[in-house]
């Protein structure tokens, strides 16, 4: 088998504890275009579908979208009244985590070369619900179905997927408290399943790192 | 076993395709509360959460909330542009679908006596995505999602579960195009879950009809 062609990869979320360990390993074998709301090559605000715009004419052509941003709001279901306090609870990660990847993802397509790929960002919690991670869990799971729903309508072999870590070790010192008894891996390990959807083939999947 | 005691059970879209079965399958055992944006017993509109707060006070002490609405976009993706059109398909289908069923469990607490139900609708297409489904799937399984994560920490035995059916016998003059091959089920079919989901003890189940 040949080498693997460079490829040039844009990584939104690059500086983050995640996006580090992506940025090592697809950067070992690829350009890495970093790109962050308030650091890397190039300024996005995911939130922002102007900002997108932009950031994704600045980088020009490219081969593979990888996000590792998003956020959501962590508030006890018992504390979430309706209207005012959901709008904000929810909306945060409607906005933020879930659409701020769909509108990076359908902003990608103009950029991306014949069968280049897009590879997004949830989380455990998409299966494992946690106390006052209700917004968490329902935004990753409208995050994976968009992918699975996305993979079958791409133009140009343009693929799309998404990486479901389990909590990080190194996010292990703030996050503990939430996750008793989760066992996290390393973001180096993380990693790897980027590296699967950006250089592998398929389309449609859920790399789950647990 | 003693008999199942009378319930009483607020549903939401009562004189839809599915609702109209879910009422004649509960109404059997059961007083049902009929409500919709343009019919019923009380008037509701779930994209409103002012409405949705009268709405649960007039209908009083609840054993259970159904919910058989909620609307989505479908639209190609090729015809989703970044930005304004994202906003307004995706949109739609997170302020009705989601948010409506969302913002209607959050007030069905304050309602709903110790051990009561939310059920709340999705469809065959979180897991199989067709074209043009890329809202549907996506909504469909944050509702997933947030039943999933909500049944933890609901309090006082309160239950939330969901019915994702497939598509419905009654529906096929008007969907069959997109749905070709799916088997559809009648809806009485998909009303025995509402069933098993109302007077069952089981929480945070997707219950499919396939
Ligand atoms: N940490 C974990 O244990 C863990 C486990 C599973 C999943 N995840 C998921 O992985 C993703 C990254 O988590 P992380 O812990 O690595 O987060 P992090 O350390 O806080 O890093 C976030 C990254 O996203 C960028 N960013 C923040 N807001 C942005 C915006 N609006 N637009 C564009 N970029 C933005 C940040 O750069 P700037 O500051 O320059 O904007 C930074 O590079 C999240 O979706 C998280 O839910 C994390
Ligand atoms: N039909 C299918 O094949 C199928 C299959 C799987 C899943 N589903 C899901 O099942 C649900 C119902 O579908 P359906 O085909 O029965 O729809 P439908 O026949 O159009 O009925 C919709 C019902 O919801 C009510 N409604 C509409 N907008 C509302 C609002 N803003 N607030 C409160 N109530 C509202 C309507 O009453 P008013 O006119 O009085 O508002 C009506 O009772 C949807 O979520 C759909 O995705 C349907």
């Amino acid at each position: 088998m040949s080498d693997t062609p460079r490829l040039r990869v844009l990584l939104v979320g690059a500086s983050g504890t995640l996006g580090r360990a992506v940025a090592a390993e697809l950067g070992a074998r690829h350009d890495i275009i970093a790109a962050g709301s308030k650091s890397g090559d190039i300024r996005i605000d995911i939130t922002d579908p102007a900002s997108i715009a932009t950031a994704l004419k600045q980088a020009g052509e490219l081969d593979a979208v990888v996000c590792a941003a998003g956020e959501v709001a962590f508030v006890p279901l018992a504390a979430i009244e309706p209207a005012a306090i959901a709008e904000s609870v929810y909306g945060l990660g409607l906005r933020n985590k879930l659409m701020g990847q769909v509108n990076l993802a359908l902003a990608a397509r103009a950029q991306l070369r014949d069968g280049g790929s897009i590879t997004l960002t949830t989380g455990i919690l998409t299966d494992n619900p946690i106390a006052a991670g209700s917004s968490a869990t329902m935004v990753n799971a409208a995050v994976e179905g968009f992918v699975r729903a996305a993979a079958i309508e791409l133009p140009r072999g343009i693929r799309i997927n998404v990486v479901s870590p389990n909590v990080l070790q190194e996010s292990m010192p703030a996050y503990a408290p939430f996750f008793r008894g989760f066992e996290p891996v390393a973001a180096a390990r993380a990693a790897l399943a980027y590296s699967r959807s950006v250089e592998g083939l398929q389309t449609g999947q859920v790399y789950r790192v647990v």
